[in-house]
C-alpha cells in the first residue's frame, strides 16, 4: 500500500476533488500538520515513511530524500523546481513531475493587478483613506508606460498579451532563449537586461529561480533603474535582494514595487515598513481555477503512479540540465 | 479683459500646458488657492468678479451663478454636470462646456485595476503583510466571475472592452439608452438592475449622478446582491449609499468594495476603518495624460469663448433634459 504525504498547503480547501480523487483510488494519505511551508528539518522528520510526496515550494534537498527511503515520486503542485534538488532524485532513483501550465493564468493576472495598483497609486491612497489622508495621485496608464518583462515563458508571455490588449506600446522583453515566440507586434522588442533596466517605467520579473537568477536584482541592478521606476516580483523570492530593494525605495529611487515572492516565507522584513511597497503572501497562482487544477494534476499524477499507469507530468531532461550546468 | 477662475485642484501640476496656454493669450487667472474641492459658499465669496469659470466638481449652483454677476462660461475639466445646474445656467445666459471624452481612459483602467485587486485580495494581503500577517487568500479570475456593468457609456463601454480582453465570459450589462452599440460577443447580455444585482460577483458603476442614480444603490439593492459580491463606484459619490454599504461590508454580506468617490470629499467616514474596503482620492481621471488633456480642452474651450471662436465643447441638449426632468 503506497502512502503519500500532502506537504503544499493550503490543500484542497475550496475545491475537495482533490482529496476525492486519492480516497475513491483508496490511497492512504496525510496532509502537512503544520499549516504552513514545511522547514527542511521539519520535512526529514516527517517523510521516513511515504512512498510520494505532492509537494509545494519547500526545500525537498538531498538530505530530505536520503531520509525518505521510501520515496519514489514527487509530485510538484506548481511549476517552480528550486525546491527540489532534481539531481539527487535522479541518483536517487525518484522520479519528478510538476504542473508547468496551470498557474500561469493566475499569475499573469495578478501581476497585472499589482502592475495598475502601481501606476495609479491605488495601494497608497487605501493607505492614507484608512488613516484619514485625503491625497489625489497622479498616476500613468498603461499605454503611457514603458514596461520591462524579464523572462518570457508560460506566465511572462501571458503577461505581454494582457499589455498588448490594453493598449501597452513600449514592452521590452528578456529572455534566455533565443527561440522566442514573441507577438509580432510595433510595441515589442527584444533587450538586453541592462537595456531594460536602464529605460523601463516597470520591470516584471518572470524567471525561474536558479543558480543563475538567484541575486539576479541586487543592488547595482535597483541602481541602473531610472529614478521613479518600479519593479514588481510575482516569480521566485530571492531573484530580488529585499535589503537593497528597501534602501532603494526608502531613498526615493524607486517610487514603488509589488513583491508577492520572497526569500523567506512567511515573510517579515523591512518591506512591511514602506507604504509604496505592495505586499501579498505568494498568491500568484491562488487561484480558485488554477489553484484546483495544479492540486488536481498533481494528484492524477500520483495515482497514475500507484495505478501503473504512464506519467503525464515528468519534468523535462532541460530542467535537470539547468540544475547540472548551475545555469 | 477676460477673468478666469481655476476652481478645479491640482491644475496644471505636472503638465504646466493650460497654464502657457492662458498666459499666451494674455488671460487674467486665478488658481483655487484652497487646494481642495470648495464649498458652495466659499465659491460664492470667491466668484463675483470673473467670466469665466475652469470648473471641478464642486456645486455650480444657482446661487453661485446669482454671485456671479458677470459669469459668461463655465468651462468643466471633466465629464461629470452633477455640480452644475444646468438649468439655472440656460436661465442666467451662461454657456457650459465640458470634456467628455478625455476621462474616460483612465477611470476605465482604474477601474480594472480595482478589480483586479478586489478578485485577489491584494489589498487585504497587503495590508496584512504590512503588520506582519501571512495569510494566502484564495482569489478569482476575471474568466471565472460574472461582472455587471451598470452604464455603458464612454467609460462602461471601455470596461467592457477591457473585461472581454481579460477574457470575461459573462457580462451583464445595464443602460437606460436603448440604442446601445455593444460589443457583439456571446460573452455580453443586457440585463436589467435586478438581475444584475442578484447574478453578479462584482458590480461596477458607470453612471452619471443625476436625480434618477442618487441613492440608486441602498440598503435595500446591496441586500439583493449574492453572499459574497462586490462592488466597484468609480462614477460618481451619492449613487452608492455609504452607511448601507458599510453595514453589508461588516455583516459579511459583502466580501469587497472598491470606492474612489464619495458623498462629501476629502471622505470621512465608516468605510475608513473597513479593511475589505478599498478607497481611493476620486483618482479616476488622475493619470497625467488623461488629466492632462481635460485640462488642456478645458482651457482651450476658454479660449476660445476669449477669441470669439466657436466652442467646441458644449454641453449637448440632452444633458439640460436630463436635469430638467428630473431623471
Amino acid at each position: 500500500m503506497y502512502k503519500v504525504l500532502i506537504t503544499t498547503v493550503p490543500f484542497a480547501s475550496v475545491d475537495p476533488s482533490p482529496l476525492e480523487l486519492l480516497d475513491h483510488a483508496g490511497v492512504e494519505y496525510q496532509i502537512n500538520p503544520m499549516g504552513r511551508k514545511l522547514k527542511e528539518a521539519e520535512l526529514v522528520e516527517m517523510v521516513t515513511d511515504y512512498d510520494i510526496l505532492i509537494a509545494g515550494t519547500e526545500s525537498i534537498s538531498d538530505g530530505v530524500m536520503k531520509a525518505a527511503t521510501k520515496l519514489k515520486l514527487i509530485s510538484r503542485v506548481g511549476v517552480g523546481l528550486d525546491g527540489v534538488d532534481l539531481l539527487a532524485a535522479h541518483k536517487r532513483n525518484i522520479k519528478v513531475s510538476y504542473t508547468p501550465e496551470a498557474p500561469a493564468p493566475a499569475v499573469a493576472e495578478l501581476t497585472i493587478g499589482l502592475m495598475l495598483s502601481l501606476l495609479r497609486s491605488i495601494h497608497v491612497a487605501n493607505s492614507e483613506l484608512h488613516r484619514g489622508v485625503w491625497h489625489r495621485h497622479f498616476g500613468r496608464r498603461i499605454s503611457e508606460a514603458t514596461i520591462g518583462v524579464i523572462g518570457a515563458g508560460r506566465i511572462g508571455s501571458k503577461v505581454i498579451n494582457h499589455l498588448l490588449q490594453l493598449g501597452c506600446r513600449n514592452i521590452l522583453v528578456n529572455d534566455i532563449r533565443s527561440n522566442l515566440n514573441l507577438p509580432k507586434s510595433v510595441s515589442v522588442d527584444l533587450a538586453d537586461k541592462n537595456e531594460i533596466y536602464r529605460r523601463s517605467d516597470i520591470i516584471t520579473l518572470h524567471v525561474p529561480l536558479t543558480l543563475g537568477t538567484k541575486g539576479m536584482i541586487s543592488g547595482s541592478e535597483l541602481s541602473m533603474l531610472r529614478q521613479g521606476a518600479m519593479i514588481i516580483n510575482t516569480s521566485r523570492g530571492g531573484i530580488v535582494d529585499e535589503s537593497a530593494l528597501a534602501a532603494m525605495l526608502t531613498n526615493g529611487h524607486l517610487s514603488g514595487a509589488a513583491m508577492d515572492v520572497f526569500e523567506q516565507e512567511p515573510y517579515e522584513g523591512p518591506l512591511s515598513k514602506i507604504e509604496n511597497c505592495i505586499l501579498t503572501s505568494h498568491m500568484g497562482s491562488m487561484s480558485i481555477d488554477c489553484r484546483s487544477n495544479m492540486e488536481k494534476e498533481a494528484t492524477q499524477e500520483a495515482i497514475r503512479f500507484i495505478t501503473r499507469q504512464p506519467l503525464k507530468g515528468l519534468v523535462p531532461i532541460g530542467e535537470y540540465e539547468i540544475q547540472r550546468r548551475g545555469l
